[in-house]
């Protein structure tokens, strides 16, 4: 396939090369959304602290998305281990993908400065659940095609990686429905990624083992 | 030839990498220019959804300029497939177009700020202009030297890497010209390069099809 | 065991070019902390000077953040020398490691304006003592697990590398306890850091070269 | 000798890859510095075109910047390639390097913003006369050493490096010298550095064409 519509060009591993620069750089950049404001210097020791404690928010939201980021760079790398070569519907999913990973900064630092703004804080979900659908699209297109045929063990990956596509899409639909009673406790819904995570994990072992 | 000018140092890989590299940065820097003004956290529930509103045009060349970076990203790709070694005007051919791959986070963020101001739109065309010329004098060198003999399977490659630097140079022309009647609809000039790609492609398909 | 947990998807180079790439991108985003205010240009060349003179404690912290941060690259590469494969623990202690890498601009920005004020300072001291815990919690886990057998040629290099990360914690708890004296000479308890590693590496080829 | 101080554990490849990275950063981060501050809708088209104009010592310590970091980053590479491996002070110069390359947005947007004031032209050009002594002192380390036996041709590839290195330091001298008669005019002294270049070149094949 990839050899007839002539993008045989792009080899698996400049891809990757590509979405792990980007992923680092989006990872590295969402420390710009941490700043301070210039406060003359007498007056410094005085209104330090409180800004700090106000940033409380800002810090909350960097440590999501660094998490958020770090998840989806684990599930990208899981979705290549099975890829055998690029296609070019492949390359576009992946530049679809880094469009919305380099727009994480931006999300992140908006609903850090406005959690307490419902349509700061959506912004940011929006952002996570375009992942979260581009990766399932990712994976299903992945699976459905003779891309990693022979590479796979067994078609239980399969329904894995679209589960942990689901649980993402989940968390950001959840943390959109928080957001209408409470902005700035909406991104606790990402909490229940990595448990959810675990009890996948949980599942797996225990398919896998006695069968 | 590369060998007789002593740049025989200068791996393919390495300067591979460096341009990689180049396009990721510029590519996630983007983001920076996507930035909301400090507003007191009282005035945020009002402000800033009208705010967000009249971002519409940040966005849009925050989008075109993704995926103009990923295009040249993609067509750099299929450059240096057939390249077989780097010599000294190569090297330096890469160096000028990474100068305005650099500059395109500059150019976005102005034509983005400012889609209402010719000038500020023309820089933006400007910059894609020359990255599209600088292409084409890419592949015309690489096409005409010693670089990449036996490894291209035929002749037409050589006219469709010149009709793709062709389209981004027509598409940078024609928004140069409409900007004249309306400087923020200039931009969607670009959109025909994906159109003009696609009939490109179509072409190669009839042509070698039945040869 | 990373068979076992399903992770071994993740391979060791994939997360070294990760860390370097965040690395690489923290030790160059440093240089965003050190900008000048714009000054009217009639005023500039009477004012410039005192305001570059001004800015001695963040060119400081510039360096000593640069130099840890350059010290724990190293201290990373001597850890993956050792390292045979990753397992899920290693892959989420290397990303809690680069959480606090990223925070490294932010930390270092904050304590080179306001190096007076002793909050600011404990935030910088504070992240290279989360650093040097969690190297330190890396190399533990390393050496207990059958990661790396075969490769380490003794057992001294475990007592080395627990030491390396032994020297960042006191230095930072250092600068903790010195900030409560004056908070801007608290970044001159990293100094003694490059001293420790060369005393280190005296006794090591003391106890190596006799024995 | 990179056995026995135990750092042989850093390998050529990585060290390059970072100074790489480095590299890549920094030239992207140069377009940080061109920046146009926010004016009124109302008043863009007639403020920006006057101000786009006053930004033109911008664009050439811009241009500069990048040209003298990808003449260093070449310079790297013929370093490198006749390195067999790296030891101890080989990593302590490329690291001070990257301290010095890392600086150059900030020195070029200081001397771009305060073109008249000969504090900040200096600092550009002192910035470049560090990078050009540790450039050579790097190049002398190397050929002083076992380093590189049995790779290089003949012996005056080295005193090519070191001319290369000298080169650098002469134009950073002559832009210091000229700063004290006119600060923005300093610039011109790296206009030199590829006419040097191609002196060196041609020097070189009368050298060895006939011998």
């Amino acid at each position: 396939m990839d050899g007839e519509d002539g993008n045989n060009f792009i080899s698996k591993n400049r891809l990757e090369a590509l979405v792990d620069a980007v992923f680092a750089f989006a990872m590295t950049l969402l420390v710009i959304g941490l700043s301070v404001p210039a406060i003359p210097k007498a007056d410094a020791a005085a209104e330090l602290p409180p800004y700090l404690a106000s940033m409380v928010p800002q810090f909350l939201s960097f440590l999501i998305a660094f998490f958020v980021l770090a998840s989806f760079w684990v599930g990208h790398h899981r979705h290549f281990h099975y890829l055998r070569a690029v296609d070019r519907p492949v390359l576009w999913i992946n530049l679809l993908i880094l469009i919305f990973v380099v727009l994480v900064p931006f999300t992140t630092d908006l609903s850090g400065d406005y959690s307490h703004v419902q349509l700061a804080v959506v912004f940011f979900h929006a952002n996570m659940l375009f992942l979260g659908l581009l990766f399932l699209v990712h994976w299903q297109y992945i699976i459905r095609h003779p891309l990693l045929e022979g590479i796979m063990p067994a078609e239980f990956q399969e329904r894995e990686g679209t589960a942990a596509g689901l649980v993402m899409i989940l968390a950001a639909c959840t943390g959109i429905a928080i957001s209408f009673l409470t902005p700035s406790g909406s991104f606790y819904a990402y909490m229940f990624v990595p448990v959810a995570a675990r009890v996948l994990s949980f599942i797996r072992h225990r398919c896998t083992k006695p069968g």
